[in-house]
């Protein structure tokens, strides 16, 4: 039920020197479906790296999960370049028949998201999102459902419904059902599955792991937690089993951070597991984080009542270059 | 005891792109004794601005401390030059005679500290605080101590023995005893008192506060806190009454961070605090910060092993411009 995309932004409405680089840059998360062989994963960022004025920030791979999220940032014309390179290499490379992992999907390049980062409007990413899907759908023959900002139908602004029944599901009604066809490329699914492209603001993917055996345990939790079953705003969670002996994890995505801070959903699972009695274990950052989410939770350690981007040298520097 | 200056630095030994600007930076953290006329205060920071290619980062008054904290960055050339010109501002603005504050300080700029930042080396601190302190010895007539990094003599290593018994008892003794003799400028002291200037490591300057009248809770807390009564390696405390009732605060500076970061100092206040049954209050910090003091606190609140520049989007977006 997680998307384990995260591509958090920079602030909005604060504009960046054209002299740092591209005036506008935008980042792209891709969640591909293979976490266990690192050679693939290699392979799929460096084609979306071969392309002029990308920079991958960061590849995190889940063997539990059996996925890979990357998080790729440029500009316009490089991203939207970068990210079908990777398509191309991604649903090429991965055979969805016989993925088995613990998190849902219906593809080998299951999700990818583009996400406004400094001086790019949300309307620009669902332009990309569009473009790109249209291309993956017609030159690599693979079906694209558009999500959140991108979606073109109302059901599918939530990911969780593109996703329902996953791939087995998908497989057994993308050619009757009409509500299941796909918004670009065939009604049927080959070895690469499908692809979910979407525009979206920024997220943060974050793991709490709890010290017990029963992820029935960690899906109580989830579902006191997530915004879905009344818990907290932005928030969505599902329960997972991993790898680890007697470690289950509470798998988070953070969509409105403004609204419910990392720290503050972090803090209600500890609360949860503490009234199962059950110790938390270290916790895990799937992708990257914006500064604000960070600055909050500094704030919060150290009981200030807010810690802002000015008083952090690194990034007041980076403030003061832009002016 | 505290001196109430902060600049962090930059993580040494990464190299930046000397595209982004001058390739050394360095920061000067000026200590004045002035933190209620914001018109006196606001001409020293003016003094330093104007001088091409210096940022004012951070002017931090406090008006319980009669003290204000100025955070200015740039290359060599830069600062020592608005180092001198702020000094000649603050020197010639504040009479140190009829200042009344809760904090130490031997003159109107009480202490002027060179702290290196990416690309700069203590050595090249060290010579600039002697070439500024000379500069402001000969041509302000202001006796000046090095100090820190920057000392001449093993004793004024530490800070505190340079501000022994403040500007008073200064005044009684600068003419008498050779140990109180100025390492620069006339053995007497004018209406700006004396100066310390110093080069040293980046430090950080917090303030916790605790919901009680009795400034004793905090001295006694200070002490258990603070390495020079047996507490936390590089952390440095006072107990100092504030205006707001029924407030007194924990002043701390914290001079290794890798040794104790902010947050496990915090943390240890906390723990004195309950244990004499006060309350902790919002802290305060002074100045600014490193990004890698922001990053220790925000996981120890998210429960995270370790949080990494590269896993902060800005941070890592700076990383791959210098790259």
């Amino acid at each position: 039920m997680t998307d384990r995309d995260s591509q958090p932004d920079v602030e909005h409405g604060r504009s960046r020197a054209p002299a740092r680089g591209p005036a506008t840059l935008l980042a792209c998360v891709p969640n591909v479906s293979e976490g266990r062989r690192p050679e693939i994963v290699e392979r799929i960022a460096q084609a979306a790296d071969g392309v002029t004025g990308i920079r991958v920030l960061d590849v995190h791979s889940d063997s539990d999960h059996h996925r890979s999220v990357l998080t790729i940032v440029g500009n316009r014309v490089a991203v939207e370049e970068a990210a079908f390179r990777l398509a191309d290499v991604a649903t090429r490379s991965i055979d969805i028949r016989d993925h088995r992992g613990v998190h849902p999907r219906i593809g080998a390049l299951d999700v990818l998201p583009f996400v406004p980062l400094a001086g790019t409007s949300m309307e620009s990413c669902v332009d990309v999102a569009h473009r790109v899907g249209r291309r993956i759908a017609d030159e690599l023959g693979v079906p694209v459902y558009f999500y959140a900002d991108a979606a073109l139908r109302p059901e599918f602004r939530l990911l969780v419904n593109v996703r329902r029944g996953e791939y087995e599901g998908l497989l057994a009604s993308i050619g009757r059902d009409p509500t299941r066809a796909p918004d670009a490329g065939p009604r049927l699914l080959g070895p690469a599955g499908a692809t979910a492209v979407g525009a979206r603001r920024a997220l943060v993917a974050f793991n709490v792991h709890l010290r017990t055996s029963d992820v029935a345990v960690a899906t109580t939790i989830a579902r006191a937690v997530r915004s879905s079953s009344g818990g907290l705003p932005g928030v969505q969670a599902i329960g997972l089993p991993t790898s680890r002996s007697g470690i289950v994890q509470v798998s988070m995505n953070l969509t409105d951070l403004d609204v419910t801070p990392l720290h503050v959903a972090v803090e209600r699972v500890r609360v949860e597991a503490s009234r199962h009695g059950v110790e938390v274990a270290e916790s895990e950052l799937v992708g990257l984080m914006p500064a604000t989410t960070t600055l909050a939770a500094a704030a919060a350690a150290l009981g200030l009542p807010s810690l802002g981007a000015r008083q952090v040298v690194e990034l007041a520097l980076e403030r003061a270059h832009d002016a």
